[in-house]
């Protein structure tokens, strides 16, 4: 029997353990999709006690304290601390093959040096244990961030941000991580969102000119993402509930965009016209920009009415959507194709049903002398787990090229994520031994060391040149 | 090699044989959902000879046997029973793979101490020995339900039922197992079957009142529903070929239930919604009753027209549905949880698809202090095979927490099919171990040990209230 | 460590080391479905070099090297030879967990005696090697067809075909490997395609017919069929986006046909009723002909239309679609068999999302006294690996018979591609023996000879009745 989580964790053989040890361990990271505060870097912020790193905001944890039929009170209401401490650590001691489960206990052994596991047995020492060390200098942030050998971590900023933390990140020279932007106009798609024309005014205001149609805000958008681009932006992501595509001439879409900032009705049909042609607007600027597009799609959001009314977004309501996409991913792709203006693209999915349909379709627009152009991104949410990744990379091994993937991303907003890259690593590691040690693959070092560095992170710097 | 079939059968490590050996095998079983007959039950039948144990009514088997190219004479038609069991024991023998195989092995070596394998050459032997035994008072079928050391039974039944043989067995106190039913109402929701007007007749009948309106209609249901309550039941069961989901008024589907009972044709849209009103009546209906409501979805009945007009329904000509069903599953959920009336649900896919799907749509309804309120049920029909069932439960466990499982169900018509919970403990045994073996969850057998009794009888017991 | 590619290549267990040096491996391959050209056959074409045999028309090479970022010019352009197959070399070296890795070592080390990998540091000798053997007589495409134990080859084949080389090859005595036609009216049933025109005049011409409305092309079609059949086809094969189902009457369909051929607009509701009664109509004449009907089904084609203008069709640019496809083809299949016109009939599906789906609904249709009249097609094209062979049986395993499959066929368009039943054979005794090592199937040689022989060349012997 192996250890629980001990230093050859996840790695079940020779190869694996080299590998891991030897190579990808000793990478950095680039973690090109977060969701972490700028702000809180630049401040350098200090984390009260660790109900707050690990409960304040992370709705994966939610839902299954949830599922176990905990009250709100001790999940999002007004409990104390040290109670949602407690039950929390009774709902995931027997949370057995949830990654939580692992997330939890790398960051105790990682940043405190904690090897007990996580009970309610154990749960009142480790509270004061962890929360005695939050307290030190080596806790704050941006301590966390450069003990986790991060180099660079691009975040997700609205449109119509300001940029200045970033900016201020930029000048501050006694912090030489790079924290970038990610340019996420979901707002600016949304036109049936009841928050779309208020958003209209915030980009109105942070551009200081009026937008009096269509035209006038593809040249606001743009005008942000020249903005980003100055700061450091190399990529833009979008949030799809599904692929949008239905084609329309520019006057309709014109047309539709005006009925809705007049307050008139959007029909389905419209904002699947307007999604596609703004995205198809946005994806050729992108290309120009030299940045890569990140697509995710087939999420259902905000499922409960009721929750959705008393807590709001991100709360732990959403869900993985099924919708039909190889049509119009390969239309989408296509047609921006077509006019030399396709972007490098990471095309994640949230329902595994899409894995080969995206890492086919994604083989059809490959080229332009750029190594991996279009992406088959990591196992992401909901899939962000052991066979999750396996299930990804098993399946852009089989119809494309896993040598050339652009590797993981923590997607988190937590400062005590990043073991999630040593997670994917060892879980990397251990599928790439595993061929080497079934004769599938020569045991070949060199080889192996180049792709385990590839992916871990010399494939990320390279495609979004960072 | 691992011996076929032995004691260790399916259990691959240590921590696996121990957590079956000693805790999951001497649990009562819990069959919360069958097709067993209570007349059956109630009048203690005495099973023939093995073709009618095995061959009268088990549909599985049937479809083998005509995809191995059998003529229909010796599988529904008149062979003599001895021939039919002959040509099954040679099907079966090269049934590799098919879980068929390990039911099959599991009974003869269970229920009959027969521990050689079914093939041609044996067959004679088999079938001498078996109907011998079944001859003894010992094979019984209320023998058989003790020996098999089940505690509750739960039956699949009409409203129209007069669950005479529920009632007679409540009184019997000869036999302590608990016989429940279950309300499946699907002749209710089948609006355009050629039945239905028929159907509301019995209904009228069994309430002694008759049915003018959709109104009256409803509480001629609700009527039944309460009755059943009364008889014990505590689990509704429906079969839906997908989800419907299309709001309606009141009016609305009165109209609609008016043209159907006036023999008027009722549109596939219109048949939607009254579907989606009725399900969202019941649905509330068993919450209040403090019911569990399982949804079995995605399945197409009766797809070889031929053969239903020949031998009719059940019959082995069902199949997979693949309609996407992640839109209208999280609005039919969150429709009845926005009125507080989302009672306890199960949700049962027949397409693997779905199974993410399903697993994070009802991480969306948790709560009510209710541990897994909503439940990803285990795997189903054509999925209830050791691949299937591995997926389900790694599934649950990703996204939400396997250990408040309320695990398995015979779904069967047959009396020795007990063995099927010994093959899914074994099964949810080795992938527990297997974790533990891997070091990804502590070898900490108190947990362990609460985790398996719960999956394998107590979550179920706690959860139906029984 | 297993070594890389030894004789027990993928062979991880006693028993299916015996299997399949024992069985499987001796056994001739019936190469049911490939893209050979049988004029090459009959001309004993000469390869010039390993660039010509792997290089000038794989379009699963080529989609890796666009992968990589590759120009071009080294793919399907105008570069050397020598410099694209040093590319190739370098690309594949890296493509750890590639069906491409394997097939490629696999063609080194049986037709060219080479076991060194292939990669930068080794092309330049292997280049001299092979190309110096390729031009030995044993090279030729027939001796590369008989030292592969090849006993059929079912080329595939339009309805305007004249069949000249299959009648020569069957004319001629010195080569006793049966090539016989396959009937693929793709072209028949394209009405939408801009060449559907042009295609019917081939046909007019082809059966010295004029063709005035829909009932004389469907004679015409008959014609051909007959045609193929007088000279040994045994076999259709249909290339199906998704699969049609839409009914209509015989006068609706020619007054589409009549549309269509006067170049009239065709709807997308008319090109489904259209394509669904020819597609019976076509079911019902293979029935009578006694041939086996393929579907595959759920491609997208085409989707790069830059590089389709640039360089045509089947040249890497094709992807997996995701339609729904359980109701359809129950009804299609069910459409047939009322009629009593169900031919045999094999189905693949290019998104493993069907395979339950397929699996479940074929055993809705199969009797007839024919065993496994209605098959689940082999993994296809992108499935065509390790992890999408052992999920294709494992499906069939668990709701159909395995022993029943008529196993492997190429797909391919090179001589050098029947390793590809090797790696097959390897990877189903493999599957067989795990079984039964692990205790789940009875370690009876005689019964797993017998298996493992039909699933290598028996059942589809049998089956085709060649």
């Amino acid at each position: 029997m192996k250890k629980f989580m001990d230093e050859n964790f996840l790695l079940s053989n020779d190869v694996a353990v080299k590998l891991y040890h030897n190579f990808a361990k000793k990478m950095p990271i680039i973690d090109y999709h977060c969701h972490l505060s700028p702000k809180e870097i630049y401040e350098n912020k200090k984390i009260k006690n660790i109900t707050e790193a690990w409960l304040y905001g992370d709705h994966y944890k939610w839902r299954i304290m949830r599922a176990y039929g905990i009250d709100e009170k001790y999940i999002t209401g007004n409990a104390k601390d040290y109670e949602k401490f407690l039950i929390w650590a009774k709902v995931i001691s027997m949370a057995i093959g949830n990654p939580l489960y692992h997330w939890t206990h790398l960051e105790l052994q990682r940043y405190f040096g904690i090897y007990e596991t996580l009970n309610e047995k154990t749960a009142p020492f480790i509270w004061e244990k962890v929360n005695t060390l939050l307290k030190s200098e080596d806790y704050s942030v941006r301590s966390l961030i450069k003990r986790s050998n991060v180099e660079v971590i691009c975040t997700t900023d609205d449109p119509v941000d300001s940029l200045e933390y970033h900016i201020k990140l930029k000048e501050d020279k006694s912090f030489n991580v790079k924290v970038l932007p990610t340019f996420r106009p979901d707002k600016a798609l949304n036109i049936n969102n009841c928050d779309f024309r208020e958003w209209i005014k915030l980009l109105e205001k942070v551009c200081s000119k009026k937008i009096n149609n269509y035209i006038e805000f593809l040249e606001s958008l743009e005008a942000r993402a020249r903005f980003f681009n100055v700061v450091g932006c190399k990529i833009s992501d979008h949030g799809l509930e599904s692929i949008p595509y239905m084609e329309a001439s520019k006057e309709e879409v014109c047309s539709i965009f005006s009925k809705a900032i007049n307050g008139e009705i959007v029909t389905k049909e419209e904002e699947e016209k307007y999604k596609t042609y703004t995205l198809k607007f946005l994806g050729s600027l992108y290309s120009k920009l030299g940045w890569a597009m990140q697509l995710h799609m087939n999420v259902t959001r905000n499922n409960n009415t009721k929750m959705y009314a008393s807590i709001g977004s991100d709360t732990g309501y959403d869900a993985i959507n099924d919708d039909n996409v190889a049509i119009k991913l390969t239309k989408l792709l296509n047609s921006l194709e077509m006019n030399n203006s396709l972007p490098k693209t990471i095309l994640y999915t949230l329902n595994p049903k899409d894995n080969y349909v995206l890492a086919t379709a994604m083989g059809c627009f490959q080229g332009n002398g750029i190594k991996g152009k279009i992406q088959f991104g990591a196992a992401w949410w909901f899939l962000d787990n052991k066979d999750g990744m396996i299930e990804q990379m098993k399946t852009l091994a089989n119809v494309g090229l896993l040598n050339c993937f652009v590797g993981m991303l923590t997607d988190s907003r937590s400062f005590l994520s990043y073991t999630r890259h040593e997670y994917f690593r060892r879980i990397l590691c251990n599928l790439i031994g595993s061929l080497v040690e079934n004769g599938e693959y020569p045991n070949d070092m060199e080889l192996l060391e180049k792709i385990v560095k590839d992916i871990s992170y010399y494939n990320a710097k390279q495609y979004f040149l960072i």
